[in-house]
């Protein structure tokens, strides 16, 4: 089974990968003859898109595609890659938020244009603001892209507006989970569960919106999608405790990247939420010493993480991702699904919920 | 004929209106639904819509959906109101981009923004770093619902799609335009003409794309569709014009906007250009004294005026705009328009070319 599940993979990787590079091309083509300098802005976003990511959400619309009895990937490949440029245009205003200018290990698209504006203005803030702004624009094409190389997919007209409702259902709840995740870190007058955030942020987002995106283009019943939404919406939710775990246990050679930030920024994910149900006052106490302490040492961290562990926070973690796993695998025990697809539903499972990385 | 006409107008108006009321109710419900701080999103993007904006654009869509036949304006309506979900979209990014915290002379996104920040970021950079944050994903969502909303509109899916690609190669060359026209004003390498830029960020998104959505809405063949974009194409450049005379030499008390402040930026519009094809060394070297000069005073942007009428300068944008009105016109006589919505197509032609705010 191993042979043809890595097969229906690279198929459909490079499915998605020719559809972005067709219409990478075409569309550096026309800002071309727009004017070089958007041109330009097209290279960045290239540039950035052939640098990295898991192209998860691609893999599951075709994943989904195909458990439902779709016949065509070629032909949906549109709607498939139309996941990754939303996703990135999604992340190219994350990264402003963050104030980050380095994605995948290369520069994002305000970090590109940091330096290409660097002989123009002196000022660093200023170049700053005009890298940034750059990025507001890229993101905003892509948003805006995103629906319409979905428009472009052999299915009907109808289904095209039908999974053109699911990009805007999870669009807006991203950015709802977006914008309650940002006001967290600094509005006191925010109460909202780890939970909340991640069924919004997570497994709206990434699972259920390329998951049905993938399951109406293959004509699902409404029951299997009822079924199919169920599961997303457990395996998002596991998703993201792995996540919030990963982000404090990682092993930093293998994520590539720091274990600290999260305990710096004092991050409140589920797991924190189980410390503080759990811990004594006088682990509370300890805890609140280092915990979004900007200049906390690696030994301070350390004590974090054993705090974690001894008030069996992160064993309850681990023990609620257990449970959202159970729960999904309930909510595909609905659904008929052959060996292949069942190999790449797996794996996917295992990314959502014992990954490393 | 004013009679009906004004009578179109204001039954389109309050069209649009009810459906924007619709609409940002349901969001905002949603929102609630999601976390009260979400809500708060939707309170701000309502208020907004609702302080102003000559909904310009609503208001093509369905003059050209009239001008061609159309028989349902209730139904196209939300195609409409998608226009105006569009447009305050870019403009809140925009205002991002140009550091502007007003806009309508209310706060906007950002404005209201850092007011509701006060109590929580005692940092004046930070307090304006989230707002903008705010913003980026205000704009964000307006960009993604007007998508969704215009598929409301009652004509067959195809028909959407086609009003879709529309509102994509909008917003494609918008973004264009608007990058140019941004880095116009520090990269010394960038050279392009003001009638370029006025070709993308005005004539194709502010005219074409409204008024080739209420033509497709209505069926109109593809002959009248060409002379309607050549229409569009003249008419935009030659609002463009105004809009930039306006800016330099609009009465303050009318226009409610600075008409200094396109002299200090050192704005490089069509008339300027002019200015450097027709003055002499003399005017030039006076002109560089204060144009782009960030502390000129109300009597020294007065001499740059002087030397804009001096030059010819002026007078040659007045009969630029006197020949792209004609060309208009030229396109406009091609197609069968009836006294109603030619009445309404004049107050276009006089708004685009002899307004005086």
């Amino acid at each position: 089974m191993q042979n043809s599940d890595t097969a229906i993979k690279k198929d459909n990787a490079s499915l998605v990968s020719s559809v972005l590079d067709t219409f990478l091309a075409a569309k550096q083509e026309q800002a071309q003859t727009l004017h070089p300098h958007y041109a330009e802005l097209w290279d960045e976003i290239s540039r950035l898109i052939q640098s990295g990511g898991k192209r998860l959400r691609s893999r599951m619309v075709l994943l989904s595609y195909g458990m439902f009895g779709g016949k065509d990937p070629q032909g949906v490949a549109p709607a498939a890659a139309a996941q990754e440029l939303l996703h990135l245009g999604m992340l190219i205003h994350d990264d402003i938020i963050d104030r980050d200018y380095v994605r995948y290990g290369v520069n994002n698209i305000a970090g590109g244009y940091l330096h290409k504006y660097q002989p123009f203005l002196d000022d660093a803030a200023d170049r700053r603001h005009f890298a940034q702004s750059a990025s507001i624009l890229a993101g905003d094409l892509l948003l805006s892209e995103s629906y319409r190389l979905m428009a472009t997919s052999k299915v009907s007209a109808e289904t095209i507006l039908s999974i053109q409702e699911l990009l805007s259902q999870g669009v807006y709840e991203v950015i709802g989970g977006e914008l309650i995740d940002t006001e967290l870190a600094f509005r006191t007058d925010a109460i909202i569960t780890a939970e909340t955030v991640a069924r919004h942020k997570t497994a709206s987002y990434t699972f259920i919106l390329p998951m049905m995106v993938g399951a109406r283009l293959a004509g699902a019943t409404a029951t299997d999608q009822a079924h199919l939404r169920d599961f997303c919406q457990h395996l998002g939710i596991a998703f993201q405790f792995r996540d919030d775990i990963i982000g404090v246990f990682g092993n930093e050679a293998e994520t590539g990247k720091t274990t600290i930030g999260d305990i710096r920024e004092g991050k409140r994910t589920y797991m924190v939420e189980q410390f503080y149900e759990l811990a004594t006052q006088v682990q509370k106490d300890e805890f609140e010493r280092y915990f979004g302490n900007v200049s906390v040492t690696p030994e301070q961290a350390e004590i974090v993480r054993q705090l974690l562990i001894d008030s069996g926070a992160r064993a309850h973690t681990e023990a609620a991702i257990v449970q959202y796993e159970a729960h999904a695998r309930a909510a595909l025990s609905s659904l008929v699904v052959n060996p292949a697809h069942q190999a790449e539903l797996e794996t996917l499972i295992i990314v959502a919920t014992t990954r490393k990385k």
